[in-house]
């Protein structure tokens, strides 16, 4: 048995999930759910993810887990993506949880809008673009004095960082303005084969 | 050296830091550093965390590390407070992301708003109230068949989502209305000496 991935192929989050598998050679099934069209909220799904969300995957046992960034944690433990050290493993969680609070709910947001609901730019929340912007920032500031988030190698920090990061021009994000970031996101692509 | 904690006594997410050191007997010094009053914005603090954020804490050789459930989770490692077990870690991990994206950014603004910015509940923001429900059903239905969130010993999970749980009442939420939570609330609390 091999695991099964739920997810939509628009979605960073679940792209997080297929890169990490890909990168590790895990073996999968992707069956695509479509958050758009409502698969994501049938009584079937919800059976397997209360939540309502992909991506959702089944382990080979058949048990669920859900949450893109848990996910990941989980299929790569023991691999070189989850530093050995305490405390950089500590440093990208810490950058785990914040993409999670304070760039996926800005940064994501507004791309999915522009992109998928075809909401003009000027049109979205301003304090999405606000936020957004204080996101990349962060990230252009956190990548001052190292290659990847976490040192020298890539680590979940970047899989988990660089989903939503690398389409936020597709929310109207000028990442022209981030030149670290950019040379970072051509780095993470590299390192996991995604460009 | 001891840990130092950079925490406002007055956040859900700081005192997951407290209640986690206190469990553990991690010795640590507390200073005490005001949200509302702008204590987490002033240069020398952004200097240690750019996200201008508590709970912050500098471990005992002076290294920062933000982010609540990135704390607690290092502070954690080894102990019974994270499942020995892979898949329960990575059901622990699924309820800690999903606490941070779907219950603290409806759960514990509401009832910052309400109680810290006196904020009449109904002049909440509709969508708040909505995913705070969503939320507090969901922790209902993830206790139907266990005493905590992972199996029937508490974890980090619990530490993370009783945080706001227990105070969503000063947020306008009524947990009558969620019986196995109030129950959980109770056994949490307990567990932890937080009563």
């Amino acid at each position: 048995m091999v695991i099964t991935i739920y997810g939509d192929s628009i979605s960073g989050n679940c792209l997080k999930v297929k890169w990490t598998a890909d990168h590790l050679g895990v073996a999968y099934r992707w069956l695509e759910t479509g958050v758009l069209n409502g698969e994501t909220r049938t009584a079937e799904f919800l059976a397997m993810n209360p939540a309502g969300q992909v991506p959702l995957v089944l382990l080979a046992d058949g048990r669920p887990l859900a949450q893109s960034n848990a996910i990941i944690l989980h299929l790569a433990e023991g691999s070189p993506l989850i530093p050995a050290d305490a405390y950089e493993r500590a440093r990208m969680l810490e950058w785990m949880f914040w993409e999670q609070y304070s760039h996926e709910p800005y940064v994501a947001v507004a791309r999915f809008q522009v992109r998928y609901l075809e909401k003009p730019v000027g049109d979205l929340e301003p304090r999405i673009v606000e936020r957004g912007l204080q996101a990349l920032q962060r990230l252009e500031g956190g990548l001052a004095t190292s290659s990847f988030l976490v040192g020298e190698q890539p680590s979940l920090a970047d899989v988990a960082l660089v989903a939503y990061t690398r389409v936020a021009g597709e929310g109207g994000f000028d990442l022209d303005a981030f030149p670290r970031v950019q040379a970072w996101i051509a780095r993470v692509e590299a390192a996991l084969g995604i460009a």
